[in-house]
């Protein structure tokens, strides 16, 4: 079950394997095992993907999930999780993981933050206990955790922003970067991303990634994006800013998405993707499928025989009815949660794998057309 | 994996296997299949053994769930679920079902109720709709449903409870079971179990069984128990009542229980139980071993790399430590219930067949005692 130690010696590396247009298939080979791009990332926030086993996650089709620096810091601790073997020990998976820095949610949850040059002070939303966060700190952390995929340590610009205030918040970030490449130094079999900020500014995001650039990362995340400014919005930022990701190395779209948002940003050359909807979603009764998405709250599901999607394998289609399904969630049943979250996770690697087969065939293009035709140009649903 | 439907026609029959003293295995065979005796019935309420997929209930050994009348007739409805193909199709489950008649929960959950000779009037807990339960509408209902093995509608004497208040309800309850009774007919392939009712009155309890044999069941169940009589009332109880059910029938002891009370009933001829401790105490941190019981909240196990106990074949002894329990439960994971309720059942499942090894082996006795130290002779935990 556990990775060979000695294959940790070995470096990370990324192969692009073909290309349709600026979309491309490739493989991110890790000592813990390979990464199929373009790759869906389920959230492990607490060191769980929620209502899911460990293996479960892997039966999905998933090659690596992501797991929250932030929440593991306070709880149950890094140096605990060190303690106890590292992170895919702790919580038996034995896969790669992603784990992000820990800027996002110091940003959004904790209380009392502030923010110098050195780095952020704040207050866990736990306990209300103090912590900071340098970036030399972060990347200790995400060692202690042994996470295969570490992420810089930035400051998470809000949205809507001045052009002088996302200037200096990316400069920030820039040198919180350089500094946790120092930290993170040469580790083979674990990889460092750095993470393009600046707003919806052209010149900022630019400036942010040749500074990326010039530090030398193995592989670019864009930050900053899914916080509010439109999918319009987003779409013009991957227009201009995609196209100057360096190419050999992979490129990672943060917090994205619907499956419709995939698509477009795949359409961009991006190749990762992480996002907390197919699991929340299926905690609230929203299921994805091939037709679209469905509410399995809804009257109607509830004298349903038929699965969620006759042509889906995972165990829920299988075994389980729509009209059963409705009735979990009508119940508050602990099992409708686990059944449709399963089914979701199941889903989006599907279609990954699906979108990863389009590419490779020359047909990304009418692939692209039929998501938007089922799940909705704006990422709503067609009538089911 | 569904049931034979043409060996529907065969009749349900009960073979005592072993006896040591009055303990005794057995198998009560139904087309569904064989339940393994003394056996222990997960309860699913909702059609749902909670935090469960229907197939992992079975790894555990089960042989044979419980279902609530009450909560399925109002939600989702017998009659959507008989649309749906019955019980065991709507939930998957395709092994053996015994259900209650709805009599206890209608005491317990819902409102407004008015007893009469003719049923039960009352309102529905989740919406305040009124229905009425009779003894012709609860066999029904179970025969909607589908169940293997049904209850008669019996009205649940409080405790405490005066002798003529009890003699009052028993004889009550005993005129519904004689309508149950006739209202069930003769169905080949399915059991109807009398429930013996009478309070802690010997003379009562006597007169009830009495009754029911009269009538004729297919098992004989005792009623009224674990309602707050105490451990010694039952004890008590036990001691002149389980001597007196008819030997070639299975004797279902509801609503029991903690592992030395299932033993302690065991000891006087009890084949049949069903409880909520292993699966509600699984969600909220409580977990059944060998050793005893423990409490994965406790600090103590926050970096405790070893499992639950390390000789448990479940998945979850096998793939997780105390330590990521105890995180699970502290950040209020789902994954924290679904492993620790799949512990616990088959912690209990093994419990049984450990339980009917030692009587075929003439080894009763001292299993008993065993537990007795484990799990403290009044249920407690003995020090872990």
């Amino acid at each position: 079950m556990r990775s060979n130690a000695g294959a940790m010696t070995q470096h990370i590396r990324f192969d692009i394997k073909a290309r349709d247009g600026a979309a491309r298939t490739g493989v991110l080979s890790t000592p813990r095992g390979d990464i199929r791009t373009p790759a869906f990332m389920p959230v492990g926030t607490q060191a769980s993907v929620k209502a899911m086993r460990p293996e479960s996650v892997r039966q999905t089709g998933a090659d690596i999930i992501l797991a929250n620096t932030y929440h593991l810091m306070l709880r149950p601790g890094a140096e605990r999780v060190a303690q106890l073997g590292g992170l895919h020990q702790f919580m038996n998976w034995h896969h790669p993981i992603l784990t992000d820095s820990g800027g996002f949610q110091v940003m959004s949850l904790a209380k009392l933050r502030k923010i110098s040059e050195t780095g952020v002070d704040f207050q866990s939303h736990i306990d209300g206990s103090t912590h900071m966060l340098t970036p030399e700190r972060a990347i200790e952390i995400q060692c202690l955790l042994g996470a295969d995929i570490q992420m810089v340590l930035d400051e998470c610009t809000p949205f809507p922003v001045t052009h002088h205030d996302a200037a200096h918040s990316m400069e920030l970030s820039m040198r919180w970067a350089a500094r946790c490449k120092d930290a993170f130094g040469d580790r083979p079999g674990q990889a460092l991303f750095g993470i393009v900020q600046g707003s919806i500014y052209e010149d900022l995001r630019v400036r942010s990634l040749q500074a990326l650039m010039d530090i030398g990362f193995d592989g670019y995340a864009i930050g900053g994006l899914a916080v509010g400014e439109g999918r319009e919005m987003t779409a013009r930022v991957l227009d201009w800013l995609a196209p100057l990701l360096p190419d050999h190395r992979p490129h990672y779209l943060m917090g994205v998405g619907k499956p419709t948002d995939i698509v477009a940003a795949v359409a961009h050359g991006m190749d990762m993707f992480d996002c907390v909807l197919p699991t929340r979603s299926g905690r609230h009764g929203q299921a994805f499928y091939r037709g679209g998405e469905l509410n399995l709250r809804n009257a109607r599901h509830g004298e349903d025989p038929n699965p969620i999607d006759p042509a889906c394998l995972c165990p829920t289609c299988q075994q389980h009815s729509r009209a059963y399904l409705h009735h979990l969630f009508r119940a508050g049943e602990y099992l409708g949660p686990m059944l449709l979250t399963w089914h979701n996770l199941h889903y989006y690697q599907d279609f990954m794998s699906d979108l990863r087969g389009a590419i490779e065939q020359g047909k990304f293009a009418g692939f692209a057309e039929s998501v938007i035709r089922c799940h909705g140009a704006n990422g709503q649903t067609a009538a089911p």
